[in-house]
């Protein structure tokens, strides 16, 4: 049996305020006045002079705004970097995703793709990426999602919803800046936070599991339980423990795996266009005959905030669809054995998909 | 206010066994036929062929075999140095520690003292050193100290005993085996994971806490406990543990401070080379008014498994003995303000450490 060999983020820093030092900290990568810094930004974040004046430009750096309704795609990767080498005769010095998953899973995509040849949807998968990036940093504005010390970068192609899963896609450079998700709102603090706890779930109760993991993921899951169902932390404690919950949540599922929320929630995703993490609510909301005490914690949380799930999004499928979702899930083996063990299509079948995909 | 920027550990890899993988690791990473892996290793595996014969020797190749008896000393990295380079003609691929913190933080040492010009000593201090380290390993074969993900190495020199502190200190590839840890003797175990339990305290209780620090410190402090304290875990689980609280402590102080026990515990090991673990513990017997609640928790480790302290280190000590611990403790000021504030100066007086020296 070989151990993964875990590439971790390169540089870190975390506090309030530290997304000021991002000039600092750019400044030495800049390989020449030709080779710009982009910076690609959320567009929640457009006319936001709050954070966008403290965005350091300089020579051709750009920023780019995105919208981050719609989950990543590889096409949206293929644009953004035929972009990036028609109007700038340099190579970009850095791509700078300052954003939620989808900007920073962008970033990190843009940046592989820079150095090597063909399309996004050539490298979704594991280890096919030939060249280093260039150097990417991750930004977060929305805690939860993992994205930000993970080696995968999450993406919907033609054919699949899949990873660039590789040594290169973890970012060269961190800014871990709670102040930047004081304005996220309630529903979407919600769903991309239970990305998080549905992360240590998965992860706890998976049979990956190893001593590295646990000790992150019980550490997450600690955290959301007191952030989503506890009554004592001020809003800078929670927004401060919330980013601490995502870097730990992920890096427990970076050495372990996730399972069946996440497989399921990548049908949705694949089908519907579902964002990941209210799709993995959705999903997750069902799943209480794997999770049983962690879904009955779910609703509880979800009670306490008051979050209404869509419902029925399911209802006017028809055969072809759900085969089409179910084929998506399916195809995630590792989560399916992470959570099943090895036996595990003994353990779930089309009809049991189904049945449950019916439900949501 | 400008945070940390914190370099990271490049890659790491977990779970019992993976030592085997260290051939596969290090392959890609030889520069050439001429060029040696040097493998600094704890001298009490000589003659370990458990060990030894996984060791993957190839063309010039070295094990260089290295008494952790005493701590690590300036000198000692430059006469390591001067003997590499005298014995091959190309400068390492690459250095591999397998050992506690003595050996790791003389390989991280050497690493950069082969790349840096000038003695070691001149390196001691916060961001001296001027040039990347050749590639660098370290393998834990005991848990507790966190320097297989610091950015210091800590070393004894002429004047003073102080790390090499930079961002080019951290490993480039740590393994994290706990199996090797299967064969300490209970008291290094002791001393050497109270070495952890230490770093969260002086971490949790100082002033320069923050959500990184404390979330990483919480675990590492409830692993400490659990594996201390409890009688639930098997030994396997135990060792597992301990390799994780050692992990995370490393990660709380990284991004914060340590405090009044390792300042005072560099004295001892300055002036009568009292090894830095039993240093600790000699040390935080004696500060029940600084940290009450945890040296409480320390006595009740303490007894549960008989370890007997050395008593009275101090006793043939004369004034300008006690001077010379006072002032190594003093100088290291970050330590104090971490602990008591920035008034720190206000708080502690010379007498006052003199009295606390005369009990240990």
């Amino acid at each position: 049996m070989a151990y993964k060999n875990y590439p971790m983020v390169s540089r870190v820093i975390f506090g309030r305020g530290s997304f000021n030092q991002l000039g600092d900290i750019l400044e030495p990568m800049r390989l020449n006045e030709k080779a710009p810094f982009i910076f690609l930004v959320d567009d929640v974040f457009k006319g936001n002079s709050w954070l966008t004046s403290r965005i350091p430009l300089a020579y051709k750096d750009e920023i780019i705004y995105i919208s981050a309704d719609e989950e990543p795609k590889t096409s949206q990767v293929d644009e953004l970097v035929e972009q990036l080498i028609l109007s700038h005769n340099d190579r970009p010095s850095g791509i700078i995703g300052i954003g939620g998953g989808t900007i920073l899973d962008l970033a990190k995509a843009v940046a592989i793709m820079l150095t090597n040849e063909g399309l996004a949807k050539d490298y979704q998968g594991w280890d096919l990426v030939k060249f280093p990036a260039i150097y990417h940093v991750g930004i977060p504005t929305i805690s939860g999602t993992g994205s930000e010390v993970s080696r995968t970068t999450v993406l919907t192609g033609p054919e699949k919803k899949l990873g660039i899963n590789s040594d290169f896609t973890p970012f060269d450079q961190v800014i871990l800046d709670p102040e930047l998700t004081k304005d996220v709102p309630t529903n979407q603090w919600f769903y991309t936070g239970m990305d998080c706890f549905i992360h240590c779930v998965e992860s706890l109760n998976g049979t990956y599991l190893n001593a590295f993991s646990k000790t992150y993921g019980e550490k997450a899951y600690e955290l959301c339980k007191e952030i989503f169902l506890e009554n004592n932390l001020s809003e800078k404690e929670s927004q401060d423990k919330l980013m601490m919950a995502s870097w730990h949540g992920g890096m427990s599922i970076a050495y372990s795996q996730v399972g069946v929320a996440h497989a399921m929630s990548y049908g949705l995703s694949y089908l519907l266009g579902t964002k990941h993490g209210i799709g993995n609510c959705i999903v997750f909301d069902h799943l209480s005959e794997f999770y049983p005490e962690d879904v009955k914690l779910f609703k509880d949380m979800k009670a306490k905030h008051k979050i209404d799930l869509p419902q029925n999004i399911c209802r006017d499928l028809d055969d072809n669809e759900f085969n089409i979702m179910i084929d998506i899930a399916l195809s995630l083996e590792p989560l399916w054995e992470n959570a099943l063990g090895k036996q595990w299509k003994q353990k779930i079948s089309r009809e049991k998909l189904i049945s449950l995909y019916k439900k949501m």
